[in-house]
């Protein structure tokens, strides 16, 4: 282990020639020394992409070898030809550690609709095998690999002590267009050196998924593609987590993943504002998710932040069509901390104040409370700006 | 009767002075000369205005005397006060055409969370009253009454000959944001001289509302006001429509309906696109119509249209995360009557021919279609533009 990687993985980002700007790199490895465990999250799109079917069959396992990512095509609505490819990627990634094939996933995002350019990717794989690494550098190289319109490359990492061992988990993502939940356009990879069974990876990848990368929007669209990986090396040593060990390690991956998701909209295309919904006093956890998900994807509540306008008209109307059951006379709404609307009444607030802060501050915190129960959530999403219309209007198939 | 407006009433627009532009409308009045039938079609949004509360209380019935409408001033979260607002509003609506309080129906649109001018709208009704007239002109200067972002009045009308009678069918219209079914920041009001019952007008209604107005969105956003009216006045004479006759008028006020429906999204709010969306081969019509709704209110969609880009991989996603179980085989796209996609996979198509046909045309048509079975569904909607984002950030609460 070298910085905050996990032990027991290799990595590399390398450019292969999918994206036409020559700086940018467009294919990730991953590899592994023994064979470790995977879980999987995919989208629920009943439209879904070549490489999401091959690791939907091959996850949750307890000996994956490699990883291979591409950015730039997402093989998806490539058909039985796009299968293939996407199984020939898995086996070139498979080929370059001496694994079996199938011991390996794959990973795309990009262009829908255009075969991957196999030539290409296979020299990526094999260049990439040639640079593995695993410090830092190697990290960020990887997770430049799968960025599309990101500004950025989006990465974070947890170190937990557990017993007598310190197990790191560290994670990128990539996203900033089509993100909807369940997932995004959302490729995430996290990895760790925890000893975990496959099922217990799954089960904790799941968990803090729904708290996470379930939790953010950037205009609502599901995508073909969505995938968050988790890879489990087992590096740490020991025997796989007992129960109090568990939870130790549940708390980092979720803290972990929030704020790697969180970079995601606040990312998101010609975004000028990170939106924190939170949504309490709810019957049930699905009821407070559905209206956090509906104010989230509101373009009236979007365009209101992106004009630093504290509409509450707007985001209880939108609570209000959610289609989940709740009084009107319980619901109470604050944004930035200052109380506009209170048991189903407009108070009176000083709104050249409210929007001064919203004008200042990279976030606006929308609280919504209900008078239902106890269930609550935290989602984020963007603002719907200008540039968002500009930059989706302007991008050609 | 006088040119399209039906027999049995009259009408008249005025300025109450709730819009600060004194060249607009924003008081409506309509009365009925005897006691006439009405039904109501209204929002589904928990959180919905005093009026729709008045209104839905009040409908079906073959009492109603008068309509009151405001724009400018949507009477929406205002407690208490705010129904005593629309219930006075009602009350001064009834008594200057000699009704009983109860025999008044009310609808407002506009800012949400602001008390009624009442002083202005009760000298408004009587400024009103003294103008009623019972010709286009009247109707026109009605329409304009309730507009508030729209660029223009909408209204539509029909004349439908019914054994020896003529019936007349006329109705308006308002509505450019918030729109999403059902139903949407939408009032219409449609007039007819056909006897109905109120019961026959109430179903006759819902029906027409259902492949209408309940089948548009601009962004998806259901208001809080969403009120649909049908008042029938028997002015044409004659017994209540018999079963044969009842089909003919249905499909007047159906194909009505759809004509005022389509001039919502046509004028949405900075759209330089009507999108028409054609569902098919679905095993219901419930199915249908989410995913006409799910592509209708997808941005990603919406500004692939602006951009006049033929972006299958958007639409046919977009389809995909309806939460409507189909087989991704069966799946047929056309663009402008153009095959983009077929049975689940891309095809050749002529890309700048098909953009050409987008850039240079108001309608883009979408046609997708399943095989699942029969159900269908037509749904109308707006493209997503810099000009809906730079209206929406800057309309101030």
């Amino acid at each position: 282990m070298t910085g905050f990687v996990p032990s027991g993985f290799r990595l590399a980002g390398v450019r292969c020639g999918i994206k036409s700007d020559p700086t940018r790199n467009d294919l990730t490895l991953i590899v592994t020394d023994e064979p470790c465990v995977a879980a999987g999250v995919y989208t629920r799109n009943l439209i879904y992409a070549a490489p999401v079917a091959v690791d939907r069959a091959r996850t949750p396992s307890s000996r994956i070898r490699a990883v291979v990512a591409n950015s730039g095509n997402a093989n998806a609505c490539t058909g039985q030809r796009g299968l293939q490819d996407a199984l020939d990627m898995a086996r070139c990634g498979a080929a370059v550690c001496g694994a079996a094939e199938d011991q390996a996933l794959v990973l795309s995002t990009g262009i829908i609709g255009e075969f991957l350019p196999m030539a290409k990717i296979r020299q990526g794989i094999e260049e990439a095998a040639r640079q593995l690494g695993s410090d830092e550098a190697a990290f960020v190289s990887a997770a430049r690999g799968i960025i599309t319109t990101d500004r950025s490359h989006k990465v974070a990492h947890r170190a937990v002590d557990v017993g007598n061992r310190t197990i790191r988990i560290a994670g990128m993502a990539k996203g900033a267009g089509m993100i909807g939940p369940n997932m995004a356009t959302l490729l995430g990879i996290v990895l760790t050196d925890a000893p975990l069974t496959a099922d217990a990876a799954q089960s904790l990848l799941q968990e803090a998924a729904d708290a996470s990368f379930n939790c953010i929007s950037v205009e609502g669209h599901m995508s073909t593609n969505d995938t968050l990986l988790l890879l489990a090396s087992g590096g740490a040593g020991g025997q796989p987590l007992a129960d109090t060990e568990r939870a130790l390690f549940a708390d980092a991956l979720r803290e972990m993943c929030i704020e790697l998701a969180r970079t995601i909209p606040n990312d998101g295309e010609g975004a000028s504002h990170l939106i924190t919904i939170d949504v309490r006093g709810c019957a049930t956890g699905a009821a407070a998710r559905k209206i956090a998900q509906t104010v989230a994807n509101s373009a009236l509540v979007k365009t209101a932040v992106a004009g630093a306008d504290p509409n509450w008209g707007r985001i209880v109307s939108a609570a209000g069509y959610a289609q989940v059951p709740f009084d009107p006379l319980g619901v109470t709404l604050h944004v930035n901390g200052q109380l506009l609307y209170e048991r189903g009444e407009p108070v009176g607030f000083d709104a050249e104040a409210v929007s001064q802060s919203m004008r200042s501050e990279r976030e606006t915190r929308i609280e919504l409370s209900f008078a239902e129960g106890d269930a609550a959530i935290r989602f984020w999403t963007s603002d719907l700006t200008v540039d968002y219309v500009k930059i989706n209007a302007d991008y050609h198939t």
